[in-house]
């Protein structure tokens, strides 16, 4: 798992601490807090077994709306159309990205991509609609994490509107100085990075470790979806709001982020035995009951991922000594678990 | 190299920009900007060949003072002893570091190991000595950027009197809202944080990409320097002035990020036989000349390193549609590259 419970790094055994740790606290959250991830958002990557013949699946989160909603409805046509299937990663580039896609680039695609416009890198809060806001009224407590929106400056006067069908939560941002942006938060369970105020805010996801993103030829160009990198090392925080992000990976990155580096320009594998093959690429949805991975985050509007948020600013647990007092929105990444795994 | 000149996400050719990106200004900066590493501030890992059965070469810089230099001073011993021969990278975890020292924990260690405390993990302004003043009015220019204390505090008053002895560059530093500390900059090289003013300010190294730290047991204890990591994912700055960081991988970082991970807590190797071995880890002052890396950095003082970080913080060239505005300290590496390469 990427969300490792506990960052010693001695080997050595560790001795209990006082103040539960940030995997402590997630550990201890209650079954209410976590949210489960739809199959349809699922994509499942499957990649040809490793050279000791040990199966390789990465499972990717798609973004939710408001975000990229174009190139993910494109990802959807290409995963019906089995479009990935005997494609390859082609390129790994060390402490950049891993990206894969049809290596010919001549393979062709399927009827029904929309040409989506650089406009769409970003939502504003007036994205969110009148028929968002019908929704929450109506929705349970899970479904409501998916619709509701970032666009606190739109929900906020109508809070108490929607409030008045049922018991709800504020949505519960949480801020730091961050040298990209006007401000950053964790919200609807996606790192965000927002400039401006009130209808004119603009929001937009980051290049976090693991997020997704679309390869693109020169602007205006936008990509299609057809290729698709992962980010294995710092934040390239300079291509948001450059290249859309679709997802996330929430499992199996560790398949990614350890192949080989490749050797050419940008990291592309100079050979075609150097690629990985992809035998295919699904929605989670479109896969028998038993195939579908059942994963679930932890609610960022939950108490719990405000205390594991606090605790990661401020690791006070056995290890630390001085706790920084700050965490920037790429060192908090959104816990995800196999379904039912601590209830 | 981790310091790649062009960053576009699509394989395809890049038509030539008018602005030139970070690794154009880069390519173009005069021999005299680029500092040589000298060869006992390097040391050299000879990992055992990759299943394919080529060599695995990694280099690392060691911290320069006023930084770090108990553990510093430690790992030259462990070299000379030929300690680390033998050993192995023992814990690989996603997302976060790569390890390596004894993983049976019970070999001797060599005789003249110091006890560092953690006061260590910072420096402060009264860090430089008036005997590195003196020194400062005679080296050359080269060498000046190894002398050139980050303490600015203490410098600044006398940086006439040290002028007057030869032309001198004033330390340009460069600052960026961070979310853990008061500012963060690149100086002397290295990628820094710091919080206070004048002769009371503490300054600290940070956990970028690449960099190399020491593992410890809990609380007091500090480590000695024979059990090092090596960071492999977003900047885990939590751990600053937690750990001793004493330097970082200047090339063959992907024979570490592209190992596999580790499957047992904390991406420990659950299986002998899963660990990459280690041939040998020498000071390449102890090797043949011609066995020796020859690499250098591009000068932090430079007139081109500057130019490097505006551009990063605003990137311009063709693939680009918004610069950011701004840059974490964590996402400008300091370029490295083979002496000679480019003159």
């Amino acid at each position: 798992m990427r969300f490792a419970l506990a960052l010693a790094l001695a080997a050595a055994p560790v001795a209990a601490a006082d103040v539960p740790s940030p995997g402590e606290i997630v550990a201890a959250a209650p079954a209410a807090e976590w949210v489960g991830i739809a199959a349809e958002d699922l994509l499942v990557m499957t990649l040809a077994p490793d050279a000791k013949g040990r199966a390789r699946r990465v499972v990717i989160q798609l973004m939710p709306a408001p975000f990229s909603q174009g190139w993910v409805g494109n990802i959807r046509v290409l995963a019906k159309a089995h479009w990935w299937d005997g494609t390859a990663v082609t390129r790994v580039q060390d402490n950049y990205v891993a990206q894969w896609g049809d290596p010919t680039e001549k393979k062709a695609l399927p009827a029904g991509l929309r040409h989506i416009t650089e406009a769409d890198y970003d939502a504003t809060s007036g994205d969110i609609t009148d028929a968002d806001i019908a929704r929450l009224k109506n929705e349970t407590e899970q479904q409501e994490e998916r619709a509701w929106s970032l666009a606190a400056a739109r929900i906020e006067p109508r809070k108490a509107e929607i409030a008045s069908t049922r018991n709800t939560k504020a949505p519960q941002g949480w801020h730091e100085r961050d040298a990209y942006a006007e401000w950053v938060e964790v919200r609807h369970g996606w790192p965000l990075a927002a400039s401006g105020e009130g209808m004119k805010a603009i929001f937009w996801p980051v290049h976090c470790y693991g997020m997704v993103g679309v390869g693109r030829n020169l602007s205006p160009d936008t990509g299609t979806g057809a290729e698709l990198y992962t980010v294995i090392g710092h934040a390239p925080r300079h291509l948001d709001r450059n290249i859309a992000l679709v997802g996330r990976v929430v499992e199996g990155m560790e398949h990614l982020s350890s192949l080989p580096r490749g050797t050419g320009a940008l990291g592309v594998y100079e050979t075609a035995a150097e690629r990985t093959p992809i035998v295919s690429i699904r929605l989670a949805s479109e896969l028998a009951a038993t195939e579908r991975p059942r994963l679930e985050y932890l609610s960022t509007d939950s108490a719990s991922f405000a205390r594991y948020v606090a605790a990661r600013a401020n690791r006070r647990d056995a290890f630390f000594i001085r706790p920084a007092g700050g965490v920037d929105v790429c060192n908090m990444p959104v816990p995800v678990r196999r379904a039912g795994a601590k209830q």
